[in-house]
């Protein structure tokens, strides 16, 4: 037996040990979060046990079409529910389950259902693949070694967690094993065009604000092979927007033909801007990231600039071109 | 032995009886006539086949990296190769091939191998599936019937075909059996991410600057539930946009959260104007074009007004506006 099938193993007799679970998952949940959280519930009521399912805040509201989202309560307005075991998911460490944790008594028994890379095994017991693309894979695993069915509300939670945590399939962990999934996930009575629509295509006003002003803003320099898109906090204030808002604006630069990286400069404060970077098959942005105090992927990747948007520009794109002056010297 | 199964083992006597073959695409081929075009031309060298792959113009850049597409030949620049039988490649009738049809003798044996519904079986042979997603999945069980290995790059061809077809696995073509071809075509090797990023992610920079307009002319109406963009005859030539690059746009309108229609004006002239017309989950717009004289599918269709923009935009926003109160009365 694998290390993995032992894990499963112990993470099914875990299931069957106990009776009343707590069931937790990340603050600020995404959709593998809260996918594999009801998930985990509709495999908890199947095998006959309670289960209250649990998240520090409220759910977002896009994720209230998923079958049994209004029963996900939110812990900083409700009473601690009894229980005597608790299952965390998609939580790389304790501290992702955020206020929860004071619901939870020392030495209370505790299964980390996960798949990232610097899951820290926290639990007692702990059902960690960090070759997952998501948690929701790791359930699936589960699901298939207990040879528990997998009713259609049960399949469009797995199949969220799973497209949202590919990047709707187009990320490189994008796996045979992935696909496998999402072809079982189908057959079980899945829709894929609406959750594809509402989980990546819906876009929220505000952000479409920041877009009109963003694109107002596009430069192309180094003969075009970087773009970058600025928002500054008045836009930000003016559209109405959080954080969440300007989340994928930085690819319509990095997105254009020819564009090998592509910026984006959002202003934080007058003396504080967040710049994030992206790269489409050449520059190591992550390097660029960390020699600004930053990190982040080879392609993927940010940091923060102590100063005006004017510095950061010079500081951020003396770097750039350094980069893609190097390849072209390299080739 | 079923109707597709007889029309598989035909197909596949059809490779084998012949020896040099001409395959051919439909005129403006997308990502799958590309993909199985090449797939096709994969396949038949590996019987042992000569093969010479066409298109009546020339293949769009943006398909240059699938293996073996330098050796598509623009038919407009070539000499009529020698060849004894035909093979179309995603052509739903005969006149799909183009100014190619002037190198078919009268009487030529052709097999026709498509996924249109309104296919209507112009070949000698005819392998059409009208249930498949793509033409490069009736390819891969044509593969999978003759018992054919799949090596990578005939691979890369066939999931490009599957990826573009399936709106990157997002429409509602994408069945159990369009996600196992692809988890089987990631065991062959291909890459997810890069296909994904350069078929569905580059954007040209007529594009981006077509957006930066459109999105300047945003409106909403409806109490929001209609959302307009529009583009004029000076846009499009004033960013130098052809019209691939206006694609996409009316998304824009169509995913912003709460709107059920999304429509973008098209001006082509003073006098005619494209529209196009995309609803969420409610409103059937396929109606609305065709009380228009234009026509579609109930979540995405177009017609054109002979008229102003201000004229095209009196029309369709009576009947988008009317179609909604009705909805709203018979909830």
């Amino acid at each position: 037996m694998s290390t993995y099938e032992a894990s499963l193993a112990s993470a099914a007799a875990f299931m069957e040990r106990h009776e009343r679970f707590l069931v937790i998952n990340h603050v600020n949940p995404d959709g593998d979060a809260t996918g594999s959280l009801l998930g985990t519930g509709w495999l908890l009521r199947q095998l006959g046990k309670q289960a209250v399912l649990v998240n520090e805040g409220s759910t977002p509201e896009k994720f209230g079409f998923l079958p049994g989202a209004e029963q996900i309560i939110n812990a900083s307005r409700a009473e601690k529910p009894e229980f005597d075991a608790v299952i965390t998911c998609d939580c790389a460490d304790f501290a992702r389950i955020g206020d929860v944790k004071e619901w939870l008594p020392l030495g209370m028994p505790l299964l980390n259902i996960d798949h990232h890379p610097t899951n820290d095994l926290f639990g007692t017991d702990n059902l960690v693949r960090t070759d997952a693309a998501a948690t929701a894979e790791v359930l699936y695993d589960l699901l298939t070694y207990m040879k528990q069915p997998i009713p259609q509300e049960m399949a469009v939670c797995l199949y969220t967690g799973l497209l949202t945590d590919t990047g709707g399939f187009r990320y490189s962990n994008t796996t045979p094993h992935v696909m496998e999934m999402a072809s079982a996930l189908l057959a079980c009575g899945v829709e894929p065009a609406p959750i594809a629509e509402r989980m990546l295509e819906t876009i929220t006003k505000a952000h479409v604000r920041l877009l009109q002003r963003a694109l107002q803003t596009l430069v192309l320099r180094d003969t075009d092979q970087t773009a970058y898109l600025t928002i500054t906090a008045a836009d930000m204030e003016q559209c109405g927007a959080q954080n969440d808002d300007t989340e994928g604006l930085v690819n319509y630069a990095r997105n254009i033909e020819g564009v090998e990286v592509g910026i984006l400069y959002k202003e934080v404060a007058s003396d504080k801007v967040k710049v994030s970077l992206r790269s489409r098959s050449i520059v190591d942005v992550a390097a660029i990231a960390q020699s600004i105090g930053g990190g982040g992927h080879v392609r993927a990747a940010g940091c923060t600039v102590h100063g005006t948007l004017a510095d950061a520009k010079q500081i951020v794109e003396q770097k750039v071109s350094a980069a893609l002056a190097s390849q072209e010297a390299s080739v």
